[in-house]
């Protein structure tokens, strides 16, 4: 008998048969990312408890049969539920789906990687909660867990999610469990409240890893503010982006604007209001920037295109509009605010509203809209669509972009905020995904008061026969170019994974550290892991 | 020719004869702390650049002599430059004292384990920069690294330090050097400003642990507000404390205090204010409730004392002081409010200023000023005089608490920011106190949002024999009465190291991981550590 035999028959012994898969269907859809991806999947299994868990990691031990772990897979543009190394069995954890304990006065909440933020937000309303928690942009099906995990983030004053985070509660490669911080101590006051704990804080060490499966975890949640607005600043030249890095990073150091601020590209802001324009383009691909020119002008949206939330009592909100208006006043473009108030009025009396304030919404109100709930930590569902970009067929009611085999590889290089520094990666961005047939489709997040996220999109649509290879091509430019730039990610796709070379020293710390907490190398093989020898490849290209 | 010999006479190659000391003098010194330490130490290195540091872990592993390296060694309380185990090089990184890079637009510097805050300070008003650094109310002489990696605070919205810091230099046991986060790559643009950098992130493993010596790192700075005001809370109940706390927090969780506020109790103040009244106590100690009382009401302080910064905008820090007089008008208790404007002035007008504002500050001003310069990043010589507390002698011009037998243990629970946890808290520790014949001086730290620090002083006279065991004794009833009610610490001393037990597959992850970056045990044995015979005692226990 094989080792796979005997690990599903220990596996369906250990949380039952009917929560282990082998079905050639289920297995070829959980193969399935928004691009090409060769390796397979041996098995999906569904623990429904930790201990669950635990027996499906000892079993992968004795069988040495690797398990991938994901949350809800809803990891688009970065592989999905595709693990980067074939063979693994998927460690599918949506059934570990409670919220576990929850605290309006200290706002928290403590939960499993089954809990989506739609489900989050749904338990606050629930509860008459005065708490407002952080959403990504990203289907309101995601995992919480998940995306902290993965360093994700949102729009509010809690945006970098990984930093709101604490008591880990993490199944060990061997199958024991540990908790992190304040919360490996038995009966600790400060398990949910503390963010270090004594002693060396490993946190981090399971963020972006393979050296453990997160089970639960206390999310940080903020007080509804008294006030809230929100800004958008529609930024009329290109060149304009450098100096508006540069007026919005004085504005965080100065703690006027507290939350990550976005700002999307014109390509960005047309695949978010529509799909690909096929009949103006006369069914030609990639729309030129002279084209894209047109598209601004009729539709109203600028080169780049910012938007944030202002927070805080309505004296302080009041004072930043005053001080944001000050500061952008010599910038070419056009600066809005919109609080939820003008916004249903908006919606309810687009023309009325025309006429009061020379503003027309009724076009951008559905783009708005989602957008002004991100930032108020309202999950949405209108993102996901813009995967449909270059499909022809339109977006069906329930989104499913791995299944539609939409074509989405996404590239996430940081930057100083400095506007010289962000306009030379965007520039980059442009100048490779134009020449290789794609839209640059970009969007920056002011993630703290220093650095930038840029998420680069390569969107299009894998029945195009080609088009999987060279999505692939212009993905592994972007990563060599922007690496020998010295602009690296924030974050790995599997794809990227190994096309990042680590100096010695620092790959023998993470080699060491993964054999000691790992000895069968079980646990998701591949993950933000370079093996040496590829490691040498990268470092003598 | 003995290990340590040979490794003497490696030492004197590497760094120089003159920076290798093994003159009795020198040693004794190091080896005395504010309280009683039995360890001994072999001798002393000061290595004055990264090679010379990497150079004598190298010597250490070969002839496997253990290192102990402290930035300033101003640790005060929790062992000053004492190792928790005996027979130790001391690896003094005074030498590495440069500031290597500054950058007053993303406000940060990178600094070497050598630069102390007072250096720091001094540099940011030579530059004429607009940055405020965040100080610890130790000595100018503290290390901001030694600080940082010990995770203390300080009073300004960037209190938390190590939350503060990125781009970690490390020196491993094995003499190998790495970078964290995004400084690891080469040419990296985000070396000194993104946080996690990508994959798993380091950082938190090198603090409070002996997994590595950092020799370099990057702490960001604010901009100087455009307004600063500090508050003074004087609560005069006893049970004011936790409604004060609870309202605290909602201030804090609400972002209208953003900075880290201190509350101490009679004992604390009285102690920052004067020694201990020898006459008035007709000799004897400790000082009783009763007795408390009527210093309280000479001295015009409160049960509890709070005090914090208000950070912002004109407008911002106006509707602070608002909401902040609204929050406390049922408090039971006096607050003021003063500007560095009001308290230049107080100091040159002290009676007129009792006249105009009804306010007797002279007794106040030589403990309030150094507070608020705290508040403003300004460190500040004032506090370290504290630790004569009980000596008979008035403090030194240059106070030296070691060399002077002062003597100082301290031990730091946290708690939630929940009014009667805390409560609880300081009930316990001044009742042990008490009982045991000290003063309990504790000030709180609201760090967070959602936790606070409670730093205990046990404060004695070394030379008054019997008092060294008694002071051991009541820290060691503090540890495991909080331990047993969940109050768990924020940082350790080397006393209680090894007083706070740990499951057992917390312990392996942490056993694991020293093994694979520290085979030969060289660097800084017992330091946050505890051994599994001595776990097993305390779980026993």
């Amino acid at each position: 008998m094989s080792n796979i035999t005997r690990a599903l028959a220990e596996w369906a012994r250990a949380v039952g048969p009917e929560f282990v898969s082998t079905r050639s269907e289920s297995l070829a859809e959980a193969e399935t990312a928004t691009f090409a991806t060769p390796q397979r999947i041996v098995a999906i299994l569904q623990p429904g408890t930790l201990e669950e868990v635990q027996e499906c990691v000892r079993v992968a031990n004795r069988q040495n049969i690797p398990l991938y772990p994901i949350s809800s897979g809803k990891n688009w543009g970065y592989g999905s539920r595709v693990p980067p190394s074939d063979n693994c069995a998927l460690l599918d954890l949506r059934r570990l789906n409670h919220i576990v304990e929850f605290n309006e006065a200290l706002g928290y909440v403590t939960v499993e990687p089954g809990v989506t933020q739609g489900q989050l937000y749904q338990f606050l309303r629930d509860k008459g909660s005065n708490l407002w928690m952080d959403a990504t942009g990203s289907s309101p099906e995601c995992s919480l867990i998940g995306n902290a995990m993965e360093r994700g983030f949102g729009h509010t004053p809690m945006g970098d999610h990984f930093l709101h985070v604490c008591g880990l509660q993490v199944v060990l490669p061997n199958g024991e469990v540990i908790e992190t911080g304040a919360a490996r101590f038995p009966g600790s006051t400060t398990a949910a409240t503390g963010r270090w704990g004594v002693g060396p804080s490993l946190d981090g060490l399971f963020s972006q890893s393979n050296f453990g499966i997160v089970t639960r975890l206390t999310i940080w949640l903020m007080p509804a503010p008294e006030a809230f607005e929100a800004f958008f600043f529609r930024c009329e030249s290109a060149d304009g982006l450098a100096p508006l890095i540069d007026t919005l990073r004085d504005l965080r150091m100065r703690d006027i604007l507290r939350s990550s601020i976005h700002i999307a590209n014109d390509y960005k802001v047309l695949g978010g209001i529509q799909q690909y324009p096929w009949e103006e383009m006369n069914g030609e691909t990639p729309i030129t920037p002279e084209k894209m020119a047109e598209f601004r002008q009729k539709l109203t949206f600028g080169h780049w295109n910012a938007s944030g939330g202002l927070y805080g009592t309505t004296a302080q909100v009041k004072d930043a509009k005053r001080l944001l208006r000050k500061a952008l006043a010599d910038h070419k473009g056009a600066l809005k605010f919109l609080s939820p108030k003008t916004l249903s009025f908006a919606k309810r009396y687009a023309r009325a509203f025309k006429l009061l304030f020379r503003w027309d919404v009724s076009r951008t109100i559905e783009l708005v809209e989602p957008v002004v709930g991100l930032m108020m930590g309202v999950p949405t569902t209108s993102t996901l669509e813009s995967a449909y970009w270059r499909k022809r067929m339109k977006p069906p009611a329930t989104a499913d972009p791995d299944r539609d085999r939409c074509g989405l590889l996404w590239y996430a290089p940081m930057a100083s905020a400095q506007g010289a520094e962000v306009e030379r990666l965007t520039g980059l961005a442009q100048e490779i995904l134009l020449r290789q047939g794609f839209e640059p489709m970009i969007s920056l997040t002011m993630i703290s008061q220093r650095a930038v996220c840029c998420v680069i999109s390569i969107s299009y649509d894998r029945e195009v026969s080609g088009e999987d290879e060279r999505a692939n091509e212009c993905h592994d430019e972007l990563v060599a170019r922007c690496s020998s730039e010295g602009l690296y990610p924030y974050r790995l796709g599997i794809r990227s994974m190994d096309q990042i070379s680590q100096d010695s020293a620092y790959g023998q710390v993470l080699a060491g550290i993964k054999a000691a907490l790992d000895p069968n190398g079980i646990l998701a093989p591949g993950r933000y892991e370079v093996t040496s020898q590829r490691n040498r490849e990268l470092i003598e290209a």
